[in-house]
């Protein structure tokens, strides 16, 4: 049986102990959101420099390596799927200009790094993984924060195509996911998280992240259980009002 | 003596009576803010869209004419002066994607032209006016709506910088003037706005949003006294943190 | 005839010329929005500092006056009619603190006024005019700035009750129903704004305010025609997800 | 020597291994950010139904307990020093509507607790921990979702005072003090989270959490560090612009 299809296979259940299983019992955390009637789907920074090449990860600074290039893989089949009933997709690319003026105090967290295989604008690094390939009823955008929401259009293309449903997936975990799904629940779209579809390169960081964002913002549940859904969906799904 | 020397020129006192000058003092509305110590430019749209060329403007649809041409100009003079003093300037430009995937209800309200000279991106309109050129120091982003923070990242690029005083010009007065002046002053900054750098398709709404923005949430000062602000600060002004 | 029941009859007709309709021709700007079919109404600023009292409007210094309270008669049947058909309301209070700590810039451009008659918060100016009274559907809170968006909960609100419309009311029409304006149009809601719903203190700055919205950013109607529309609705309209 | 005082007790150590250092190391993460010239202290949530009461934890459903009461111990302290240099503070309150109107999606994913010691507007749950007292330089404000900036006037109020950095603390570690980073450092805000001032219900998502902010978002400090840096301050910091 493939791993998506085991709800009970959850990343963070190592991690814990009966004390904190009280905790979420006793405040009633964690129950599920749901699907609603109309979702779209958030790609976030699928890029080059996320997920590296195979067997040249000391080359990709920021890479996720192998939890990456598997991630995209599910999230390919993820977006196949949603095309085929017109869910519209949003992929975000987290693009910093070579000459660092946009990168504000991260700059003084990180440093800049100069390499074509990070995420400086218009070099190898930044493309979008030749896995995914967006149509003509999804949009890119680029965006200089974690969240896909903060300093982006992504909020009024929400609104326009009437979506209650927000499919967060992309990388890494408990950083740009963390804060899209905050952001997603906190603007109070109903917000999934396909495990199998985010990814990070520390495992704690990304059990514990998937954890938290479970007991109180995201439904976090299998990726088949995510397709399924969107299998069920009559074609024609919420274009934008325009159009 | 020139236009932009005289303060006392007001484009709205043609429009006004009596009546409307006692509420403005029985309000105390229309006090000076003055200028704060780290100032910013916010350029709004100077693309050849905006402003066509001069005996065929009939050929752009949504061009300001003469009046645009005159304020980049003038435009041009204050964004030199600033980038001597390396006061940081932002140039929005304002482009909708060909397939109009990004407009939104503004497709309703207006419709989708399809003309190269419009702000389709990618389109000769779209580009930024050639009177204009960027700095290093200065950062080039694009917005999909009226003002130049919402779904932009321009608030954090401002923060970044520590600026005080925002120089907004650009046009058109009465769209996106207006709302990046509303934005601007929402968000607590000393807003300016120098009125020979603005320009608007419909004189009265020009004069008027002139008037209702002094009255309440920007100073609309001449030209004159903004490049002379400029002149009199120290080299050397606000970087970005992390360079 | 009412006034109401006349859709030609439209305050900045007699401000403009035939250059003007020129203009908005050529760039075929002013087209109708429409309805759609989750409608909210958003009431900005129906508070007793704005319409004063009748005989007494000196003693309140920020009074609309006879326009504010004739308006608010109107609002009352707007919300009624709502109400009725469960459609959400989401009223606005500014309210500024008495020690001015949260004024900001604005305090720069006008002053902090010491009234009771104002909109300092716990004074007599800063409660709701007694015309309105919200239900249980509806949802109460302050802001601080021009825009009901701005710094507020407002967009959340209408994301989780699925609305696609926002009808807006209240004062005044060049300050804060046009910052609401712009931003409920600029997250792409379908923006309606009834005509005799609005009042401001100064009558060109109201009717070309009027005429600016109408050209570009929202439908510009008369309140028959609205509550009209409220009319047709099924009742049990969108409600908080959760409820 | 205690707690705070030392550097390198570090709540996450336990938890990570070789392998993730090395991760770190390779991206460059982790830096300091360190402190600007005009800090601010943004308390979050610093309220009764977050940290109980001693012996009865169990009455209390959003309780963090003990190692709450701890925290609002060390925060009392930082206020203190905070505002003896008139360094401004922000207390947020975390506040849901008793019928549950305001509340979203998250109803859905915990429902509305039927208690006066949860966080309904108007209960006992929701006041403010007594051993923090506001002074007239500081602004206590409502929230409703994680950040305290989503939603709310903070960002103007920090624009207003010239703020450069902001120092986080309450809870719980990684809901609202996560959310609240996440907008802080994305604003381009200096961030700095003092580590015996934030507290969590779960301990190994209190411990995570702090490793991811400090890794990309945030400086993860000793309380006794930050303390130090406000007492080296000149009295008189930040005032807002109209004051």
């Amino acid at each position: 049986m493939s791993k998506q299809a085991q709800p009970t296979d959850r990343p963070w259940d190592a991690y814990l102990g009966e004390a904190d299983s009280a905790v979420v019992t006793k405040g009633k955390f964690g129950r599920r959101m749901g699907f609603g009637q109309r979702p779209a789907v958030v790609v976030i920074d699928a890029q080059k420099y996320m997920v590296g090449v195979a067997d040249d990860d000391a080359a990709w600074p920021s890479s996720c390596g192998e939890s990456g290039r598997e991630a995209v893989r599910q999230i390919g089949r993820l977006v196949e799927q949603a095309q085929q009933v017109s869910v519209p997709c949003f992929f975000t690319l987290f693009e910093i200009n070579p000459n660092g003026t946009d990168m504000g105090v991260y700059r003084l967290k990180r440093d800049l790094l100069d390499s074509d295989r990070w995420c400086l604008a218009g070099t190898l690094g930044a493309q979008m993984v030749p896995e995914l390939t967006p149509s003509d009823n999804d949009v890119v955008f680029v965006k200089k924060k974690p969240s896909g929401f903060l300093g982006t259009p992504l909020l009024g293309y929400l609104v326009d195509r009437k979506i209650d449903t927000v499919i967060v997936v992309g990388g890494a975990t408990s950083n740009c996911i963390r804060a899209t799904v905050f952001d997603s629940s906190s603007y109070n779209f109903r917000t999934i998280v396909p495990q199998e579809g985010v990814f990070d390169r520390i495992p704690i960081s990304h059990a514990i992240s998937l954890f938290d964002m479970d007991r109180q913002f995201a439904d976090v549940i299998p990726m088949e259980e995510v397709i399924e859904y969107l299998r069920t969906l009559p074609a024609g799904q919420p274009a934008s009002e325009g159009s």
